[in-house]
């Protein structure tokens, strides 16, 4: 199964150019010299969920944030590292592939060699599998040859998701303790990264010198927080379907007798869908945080699209392109419900065949409802994480059946008075997936590697029951991106400005373009804490032993007040951010 | 409904480079002077059809080719055109877009202005539609500015593909009359162009003095002959195709665990199927040709893959990508019979849900074999060239539903023994039609303009019954593109050699790139047709009056027999020429 792996591909003439491309790193990751300052320690998400947190990782939980600083910075209690012992070091990917995995093997590689040309890093075969199975594969220049650069995963494989149970996490620690490795690095999204924090917890607990460090390479771009604003693949999955998109859009322009239901890969949330909504301006988009912020059932879904294709008929457009995020099925309540049932008895392991007959009356109505190919999809077991097989479920199908249903009852009643709608359907996911990347995601992914255990402090918040998870994270419906989305959202339904940004570029326009939602968030999310310990210091030199009553009695008033506030603010948007957990 | 045709676009960083982008022009056609050699007069593709050629097409059947001459070219009877009067010129989109159809119009605007300031070219809006209302768009600088080089249709729109019945061809008549047009240009494909080919014969029998004009731009590379060696929008289609082909063979090599059924748009025959798999080097492609000349039956070709998955399997390889043209349905004999027998139906008004109990027993038995899905899609009506609905005929769903069947039953009898069988089914088509023209159709569609009236002379072949129509042209099994394939093939399946040809790019390494199979083939078809004539000219110089009596006894005798020898191999290469018609 492994013989494959690491063996050299042959390259198209653009792969070879690809190939030889130097990604850039940050100032502060250049040179042999490491500069770290150590900052505060790091908080929970939820204030609510401090204790629980706290129990689960008690040897992870709230270490110092490292700060890397380029040479230039003038930090006073910076630590300067100059020499660095030889570290054998094991790197495996998990989950799905995304565009870019393959530089952070060659980033770290590049990394460790250059602090110490002794350092060792050893890549495992085929996933978590090859972990369990201490199944290597020593990486060196010549085996990273013909994959610098490349998408896919094949380097090293990958199999199985998860390092969860007893005998799997037993399994990693045995492998981590004979292979001598100070660090074992997973690659990974949502689910890999949250097992890299228990991971880390546990072989700190077993007093195993291992570190573990989870690296966000997901293109489902939902693993992010304060600290980490993107993740290795998302940009280039966003353009390779923008691209795709636009030109079903010049297709419908042309043809102007379509509509196009494209469903995007993307898992629960919308992020993907966001983003290429607002690269490519297709005429609609439903994101699954707005259908589930607005506890929309399938018939409103279904009305929305069907009142946007009449009002284009009075303007006499009969074609238009409508973007799903795959996700979006299990933001519907009524369905969500379904598929909880279908889910709880499937474990129970009754047969899908039968599974029909023991539905709640409220889910059994609207199951028969379902076309025959829908029920069969929403019949599948669950994944690994509980959410159903999104990728196999074609919710466009399904939406753009329940269109043409009802806008030919219009048509007959007379209340629709424009041309036959006509329907079609595409999923863009999997051809998308092992796409080469974009120079964003070969830079991003190729500097990734000095990003140590963010993973078990920052973004993981309890689940109510189970052990702490790292959720994914959701479109913020009152972020920028969105409220870009909002407000053009009318313009993109009737007037048609499709924008094609074309095929990925390694060079010219658009060969640097950054995605639109990162552009348009708050990105020094961090120069602004430090901005905050500037006023907090300045408070503290004034209000210095020997100062008047008059400004101690000020600064105690004011400060009283702006700790009630922020307390106020912090309690409730708590309960704000679990709104849709 | 052509409100917006013709407004400026919003462009992209990338559009709006390529929208400066200016094509190169081939040496015969660059500068203000025309340089014409008359050549022979064309004859029929198949000797048999000559006669009913002759009385379909008594004007326009026989004319001479018309060679256009680089400034450098020593010929004695060229014909130079210095000046030429101002001319009034139509142009029209027939039939599904191709990128690079508005290069055709671009290229044509061009070429009048620089011969002729005060010519006019008049798009028309909405397609055929448009021409037999006379919705006209003056073409000028400004109007085409952002359009140039660009993917799409949507310049002038199209509807219906037909300029055919009586009331068609009298209204296409009445508007280039009374619009005064010297020519009137039609862009298209197969269909467009018989049709184009019946209009001109019309218009010289009515004496009107509009030239027709038909220019090859379809995206299934099935409109060429020894003339015409590509069609404008092919080129780009593969490219699109093939990188999204090689980005599904990375991500089948990475996750090991699917196979990729890929079907392919591309009508009736396997050009596009051909031209990816050269490209990208995916594991197996069906051809609808191979189908044809070898009788395969739906279970053969599920067998053949089978077999495949099978012997991967015991290279421990469970992964795969298979390309599968959407034609192919119609070749597979028992299919096309199934087709034939419902569309007859369909024909006499019976209603679709009624068909299932009129077929014949053999019939009836393949159609209730069938998954509903495929029941019903094969139920649909036909589209107007009597050809199934193939883009809606899910064939790579019923593939891999009849190759899981399969593996599940050989799985169960302990003959396969490797694991599970995961397909994932893919159709690409649409995503493609759209896209922004790569280099090559660019420039091959802005100097296609001054091929005029090839398509009544060359390519046309009659029909059994009704009238002359140009038949698609199949891939053929003893050229050398589909020789690469078949030497290639064993490779392609058991030794993963993927190759991505990555995102279609316009500059650096691949923005030159030709199509695989137009380079394989041979290219200077009119060269050697030159070359013979020379051979000729030199016998005649030899054998003149005044000759030798053994001079002319050898002549004679060789002569007779090398005649005889072409007359036998014209005949039997014309019943070969049949055998798939």
């Amino acid at each position: 199964m492994d013989s494959d792996f690491g063996i050299p591909r042959e390259l198209s003439p653009l792969q070879q150019l690809r190939s030889q491309y130097q990604p850039e790193l940050p100032p502060c990751l250049q040179g042999t010299t490491v500069r770290v300052e150590l900052g505060d320690g790091t908080t929970v998400a939820e204030a609510t969920d401090s204790h629980i947190m706290a129990r689960a990782f008690p040897h992870t939980l709230g270490q110092p944030l490292a700060h890397f600083l380029r040479e230039t910075a003038k930090v006073s209690d910076a630590h300067i590292i100059t020499e660095l012992p030889s570290v054998r070091v094991g790197i495996v990917f998990c989950g799905r592939q995304a565009p870019g995995g393959h530089n952070v093997i060659w980033g770290l590689y590049e990394a460790l060699k250059v602090h110490n040309a002794n350092s060792t890093l050893l890549g495992f075969l085929g996933g978590s599998e090859g972990l369990f199975a201490q199944k290597t594969l020593e990486i060196t220049d010549d085996v990273l040859q013909t994959y610098k650069n490349q998408g896919g995963y094949d380097l090293l494989g990958r199999t199985k998701d998860q390092i969860r149970t007893t005998e799997q996490v037993n399994a990693a620690l045995k492998a981590c303790t004979d292979l001598k490795l100070d660090g074992l690095v997973i690659i990974g999204g949502v689910i890999s990264n949250t097992d890299a924090a228990h991971l880390a917890e546990f072989f700190a607990e077993a007093k195993c010198s291992t570190k573990v460090v989870g690296v966000p390479v997901t293109t489902n771009g939902d693993l992010k927080n304060q600290f980490v604003e993107a993740n290795v693949g998302f940009d280039t999955i966003c353009k390779v379907n923008s691209q795709l998109i636009s030109n079903a859009c010049t297709d419908a322009l042309s043809a102007e007798k379509y509509y196009y239901f494209i469903r995007l890969m993307g898992r629960k949330h919308s992020h993907v869908a966001l983003e290429c909504t607002l690269q490519s301006h297709p005429n609609m988009v439903i994101l699954g945080e707005e259908v589930a912020a607005s506890k929309l059932t399938i018939f409103d879904i279904s009305k929305q699209i069907c009142d946007a294709v009449q009002a284009r008929a009075g303007q006499d457009k009969n074609h238009g392109v409508i973007l799903i995020p795959e996700g979006i099925i299990e933001s519907i309540p009524e369905v969500y419900a379904l598929l909880k049932e279908i889910h709880g008895h499937l474990r129970q392991g009754v047969a899908a065949d039968k599974i029909s007959t023991q539905l709640s009356p409220w889910s059994s109505a609207l199951f028969e409802f379902l076309p025959p190919f829908i029920k069969k999809q929403l019949l599948l077991h669950p994944e690994s994480d509980d959410s159903a097989q999104l990728s196999q479920i074609e919710t466009e199908k399904l939406l753009a059946y329940l269109v043409e249903t009802e806008m030919n009852k219009r048509l007959k009643e007379g209340t629709y008075k424009g041309k036959k709608f006509n329907a079609i359907c595409h999923f863009f996911g999997y051809q998308a997936r092992g796409s080469l990347p974009s120079k964003f995601d070969c830079d991003y992914a190729y500097a990734m590697m000095t990003v140590k255990h963010w993973s078990q402090n920052a973004s993981s918040t309890s689940t109510s029951i189970g052990r702490p998870a790292i959720h994914p994270a959701m479109v913020d419906l009152k972020g920028k991106a969105y409220d870009l989305l909002r407000q053009n959202a009318q313009k993109f339904l009737m007037e048609d400005l499709y924008r094609n940004p074309g095929p990925l570029q390694y060079d010219g326009p658009g060969a640097d373009a950054k995605a639109v939602s990162l552009c348009v968030e708050d990105q020094d999310y961090m120069g602004r804490i430090k901005k905050l310990q500037e006023y907090l210091d300045q408070v503290r030199t004034i209000v210095k032993p020997g100062c008047s009553q008059d400004v101690l009695k000020a600064a105690l008033s004011v400060m009283a007040s702006v700790t009630d506030v922020l307390t106020t603010i912090s309690s409730s948007s708590t309960v704000g951010g679990q709104q849709f957990a």
